[in-house]
């Protein structure tokens, strides 16, 4: 067993790229990632949001949370994000495919132990989802962050694929008759809808960010 | 360490649910799927395009493909999806959450072999992305489908895990002159673009599929 695990893929290396600019780039725009790890010899991963910060990713949860106690003893995990920008329509269906972008990272966690640097944390949590949002907020009390474990991860072990542009059709399949092409896939953020005690109107931040 | 996974969640049991239909309404609308695996004792994930029938959940790749080759063995795989609907904004950074859908199943993949069968799971496959695609385009050459591996994973050991509904804002923080509410998060379907060799209109199925 080595003790990093290999950043290579084994196949359509075209696609990969360890610029750290892209990996930080995907995670930022990725609302979630899906966090994998052993426990008892068995594979298990969960879905959950995170934050990056430099060379570092952050998860958090309730300190209670089973999950979060798994990671918190350093055990490795595999982290991915994955961003889905098309359809690819080729001629064949052997040619049709997914335009991407996806992160891998290996690392051990470690808790925050630190209250000033978790609120910090949970502070980008909040911005990387909504920027301006903090300021309007009831920031966390002390029992609050008490109770909410931090988990930070190291990304020196990381590595991005992408797939984009045209379909990549066979020379003698691209003059069929058949439409080839990309159908471009975007999430969009709707208009806000208030809850029941909504009293105020609808921030400047909120209202900037959606699409109607 | 016990035969089968525990599909009960340690915490928020009200956001679980076992009920097939729910299952397999997350896996039919999610694009991709994450699959976690263990290799030489570390944990293992890759995102990849799937497609349920029944009780049964197909992956497909090259017959080269290192990821491929490791799941046909037929090691325990841990297989997620998660949709996001929308961003939870609560009065209090704590009540900050995300409105989503998610399922994790459990179990050990198996090769089809049979060629008829593949060219099926094939067909399922592109139709899962666009219906009605497949009458359109070149279906698989034999060796087209002797290249691509399909694997078979079994749904009896999978769960969903579900948050909807407005933030759950502790009753002193609900009037607090912050807006509280959901923000609709949706996938959409942008318009077609043709690649450079493309001589035919957009067919119909796409032209409905599209939002300009």
């Amino acid at each position: 067993m080595s003790t990093t695990p290999s950043l290579t893929p084994s196949r359509l290396p075209n696609r990969s790229s360890q610029e750290a600019t892209l990996i930080a780039d995907i995670l930022d725009e990725a609302l979630f990632v899906t966090v994998a790890y052993v426990a008892d010899g068995r594979p298990m991963q969960l879905p959950t949001a995170h934050v990056r910060v430099g060379d570092r990713l952050y998860l958090h949860g309730s300190v209670k949370s089973h999950f979060i106690q798994q990671l918190a003893d350093g055990r490795e995990a595999c982290i991915s994000a994955s961003l889905m920008d098309g359809l690819v329509l080729a001629r064949s269906a052997m040619h049709h495919s997914i335009n991407y972008r996806s992160v891998v990272a290996f690392g051990g966690g470690q808790l925050v132990e630190e209250s000033t640097k978790k609120d910090e944390v949970l502070h980008l949590f909040t911005e990387k989802l909504l920027p301006g949002r903090w300021a309007d907020i009831r920031p966390p009390s002390p029992g609050e962050l008490t109770a909410t474990a931090v988990i930070e991860f190291p990304l020196t072990h990381a590595s991005a694929k992408v797939r984009n542009g045209p379909p990549s059709d066979a020379l003698a399949d691209r003059s069929l008759p058949v439409w080839g092409g990309i159908v471009p896939l975007t999430t969009h953020q709707g208009v806000p809808v208030p809850d029941e005690h909504n009293q105020v109107p609808l921030p400047a931040y909120l209202t900037s960010a959606f699409v109607s």
